[in-house]
């Protein structure tokens, strides 16, 4: 059995770890942390595990959690892991780190992003960014995994396969996103007060999204050339779910059948990647509660503009079920391990 | 390995039993059938299912399918199954029937309520009531199970253990029931529309609700008298999930702690059943996507009544979790098999 | 003109209060007051005024504010009026108080559920309770009105009539109240989070919720007798309307239509009570941004019980709408002025 | 008194038409049409008009209504007005069709978008395009006023003052949006059935939507010069509401200013419009229940784009608000008579 800790296990994401490792066949939870929660039940703040998990919030001494643990998640805000992992640490434990400190490689970018100081740059080499799909088993080489974020995980999956294409104009490219309310956390702001977002859409961060640079960030990588892209995510009125409207414009004309060979190329093997038939696109709905990315796309010929369009559970694929696919190709199992769950429908 | 059929898998609860039997280690799905989508694929009409599940519908063969499978379950509209069931297919195979055919044993309150004439009034004595925490193993003896109703499930748990004791007044009860909309199945009309039902609420079927003697004959079974009482459903602009809140008038002082034995006696040992501590109530956001039934409860010693109040999912205790728990109970399964998930929060 | 002032207008209260006077034909709105936003625009905390209505919010001071008004709203927290209004204020302007503070004739109810010490019991002579389809004409004599609650204005105008009737059983009342969340008002906390109510109900307050007493001093009133009710508020994943489902027990038969009889007798030339034909039943989506009640109900035969269920915008006729009537009736307008609006649907 | 009649008023824009006409000082509404509930009370249909509108649905005698009205807004399938409408009606009423058959003024663009034949080209001259913060005082020349679609209103208000301006790639353009439910209409579909569309999120139409010719019609005249444009519609789960997120490149340098100096000069006096400070961007929830439609932008330097937002409540500005507007127009009204109303929040 797999030790796992959560470091940070009170928000949302720290809870769907939980649930996540908790129906996992080969983990057991050894310890979640809180800074502010010493001593409580996990269950006193999360109903939902009642008479299932009865652990308690120890303090967050990272040192001694290592010790007892094969691997610790944290999910910390942005700015705290950073400040946290050491290079002992990571000698006693892997560490799946569900925040941003790690995974900007630029961290000049980090830095004017997130408008904060680095505190451990130099464990930047020994860090991989976990989209899982992209990096694979190369993942299992390190010892600290930066988990991507919602936005980027949905954003990347769905471009990346198009980018080594000579077809497609890689300065047009427009994300227009849209996220459940559970991509806000669990803390209190107006913004997600129930009666100020329920029954009302708006955009947020215009221009101006973290998330921005991570995308831009791994594109590049995938083009093998510097991508700057215009991103916009709204908040939609529902708890989970996000989907990622894509526009990149044609240079050269393509086909449904073409960019289909494109993502069957990219994606074979890929257990979590479903890619819908000509004329399907993608629903939050049909991907709750599980670590599925469905895309679907039209080539428009009117415009010759691709629409390609992801969706995921911002909280599985977007977060803790990726941490757990990390692990398990950490630890050498079959990646769906504990992710084999059928989407709930309808929720 | 357990071979089960869904017979009627197109509406919501033959959906779900398909994801808790597609996830239940001991389980092969044989046969899924349908009279309207024969060779449709599932995942087709469910998109979560693709690369999944790519079963199709067969025909709603009874007789062979009983055949091929060691259960079948029944998710028909009320009034086909007792048209459909015969000795000779419960010969061959386990039937566990969804719908309301087999639930009042008093065939004269069935077609009172039901308006129509029940068609195999000889198998009645072959079937049971199953609602497992009250009928338990005995539910391994019969060959034909009704599965009871989402608001009956939650109902009875609710207000079961209360029956034997002298301390309440029986002629008092009233039943304020609230469902999401999920519970009106996947047919289309009006009442169900998005934005006719969307950010609104309204009682239907005030005092007519089907589940009204399905209630009174068990809680009656219960009590060991006749029990007659007022029972409103409501509908509640969300997806899942049955909220029951209980009135019963006090004829006796009785505290929080004495109904909190009464309870404990009567579910000691019952996995699905949580009591909550003093001063907790339920919320169905804790229960979601899980087989569990959440009680708690206050006694009101300014008026001398007992508010007590239960809280399942609609489609898993209600329907089809229920509906795998008798299984596991027929096959002499441990009753948690497959069904030992955390509920699903926030969806 | 009629010259208003909005005491405590950045509430949900104080917004709907400003929206229905803006609107209405014979009033001005003169001041607006916060004590934490003085000096800020409306329109900054509330987005739907901008370019509409450009006032900011002024000190709380009540004396001057009085001298410049002809009547003045007052829509605090519970405790604060009772130790704001004095004498003199009343000799200067007519109040009209959303709160709690007037409302409870027994003030040692009122001290008992608000945990409070009330600041001015000689003012209480002077005060009516300002339920508009009870009092009447009688209202304009007073100079300080105590606006009914949401869940209480409900719940009395649906049980009222029915209080001087001997085929009732009056210690046999429960009510089953629904909210939308803003009746939770516009103050964070984790209960109101979206992502913690949306897609969940549930039950609060039980037995202990401070509308309970107001509910039954009113009733107690009609019935000429003191009346005990147990009364259950659940929150509804929605943003406006309360329904109130209330149950009684017959002591002797009566029909649809004796009941019928009740009502129209009740409320007859109200223009804001509407009671639905036999076989209808409210639903919150019918009232909403508007100023009715909408009422039905039925006779179970056979549990010789009535349920009425009642229907209302809580922020409209459950607060400022019937503000704006109290007002009405105040300065001798017609009733309905400035609040004859269709409900708005679906919305 | 202007007599109004809506023909086709069972659906939500007739309905929401019947609201607005209902509150206006101005209008007598004669004659509400149906062909299938004639006779039947609107009120059965909408019980929001319980007691307060008690027209029956009359035959759709187009020639009759005409000669009993001063304005008749037909709500009517695509396709079905074109051949209803007739000279002989044009000479007895002012028509404003709030469907697509007169929008397009290029008929082939019609046809092959709507697959079907116009059935009255030969009207075409003597219908508007009844945008009215474009045509303005031009709309009263004309007796038939093509009311615009919901997706098309908000598009084109938030791009047509951009259209002259050298600065921008008008080749480039991608609008983004997103609507509620409403806009699907009350007939009964899989695809917004509560549960099938709560709690999710989907493009639709993609690349393919018939709004699209028409914004891109508009634009062209605006800009002078003939735009091809990708549009993306999608459905959130909300009542009402409609989001349009446009892109549009920079092949000048332009600061926040500089586009707000273009929306001023484009909206000046324009009581509809309201762009909205630096920073600030529109939500659907401040315009809801009413005619405005709020615009707010961003400059993104980083890539050189623009972002504009619009926001309306498709039902109003989207359609119903924007009739009654076009009919204050015809009559020389103001243009906010009867539709000065605070947007109603939270709702």
């Amino acid at each position: 059995m797999i030790k796992a800790s959560v470091v940070g296990a009170s928000g949302y994401v720290g809870q769907e770890l939980i649930r996540l490792l908790w129906g996992h066949p080969q983990v057991e939870i050894v310890h979640i942390t809180s800074t502010s929660k010493v001593g409580e039940a996990f269950h006193h703040m999360y109903g939902n595990y009642k008479d299932i998990f009865d652990k308690e919030f120890v303090p967050q001494d990272l040192e001694k959690i290592a010790e007892e643990s094969d691997v610790m998640f944290l999910a910390l805000p942005h700015g705290v892991a950073s400040g946290l992992v050491t290079d002992s640490i990571l000698k006693k434990t892997k560490v799946i780190d569900m925040g941003a400190d790690y995974r900007l490689k630029d961290l000049s970018e980090y830095e004017a992003w997130y408008k904060t100081t680095h505190e451990s740059p130099e464990l930047m080499e020994k860090s991989i960014y976990g989209l899982c799909e992209i990096e694979g088993p190369k993942i299992a080489e390190y010892d600290l995994i930066a988990n991507p974020g919602c936005y980027t995980t949905c954003s990347i999956l769905t471009l990346a396969p198009l980018m080594r294409s000579s077809a497609f104009d890689l300065d047009s490219i427009v994300i227009d996103a849209k996220s459940g309310v559970t991509g806000a956390g669990r803390g209190l702001n107006l913004g997600t007060h129930f009666t100020e977002c329920n029954e009302s859409i708006k955009a947020y961060s215009v221009a101006a999204h973290r998330h921005t640079p991570e995308i831009e960030e791994q594109l590049s990588t995938a083009a093998g050339r510097s991508i700057r892209l215009i991103f916009t995510p709204h908040l939609v009125p529902m708890n989970r779910g996000i989907l990622a409207t894509c526009y990149i414009r044609l240079k050269e004309k393509m086909t449904w059948e073409d960019v289909d060979a494109l993502y069957q190329d990219f994606y074979k093997d890929k257990p979590f990647v479903r890619t819908l038939p000509k004329g399907s696109f993608p629903e939050t709905k049909w991907v709750k509660g599980s670590n599925y990315c469905d895309i679907g796309w039209k080539v428009d010929e009117r415009t010759n503009t691709l629409v390609a369009i992801g969706a995921i559970d911002n909280l599985v694929k977007g977060a803790a079920g990726q941490g757990v696919q990390n692990m398990n190709i950490l630890f050498g199992l079959k990646e769906t391990e504990g992710l084999d769950l059928v989407p709930v429908f309808p929720v």
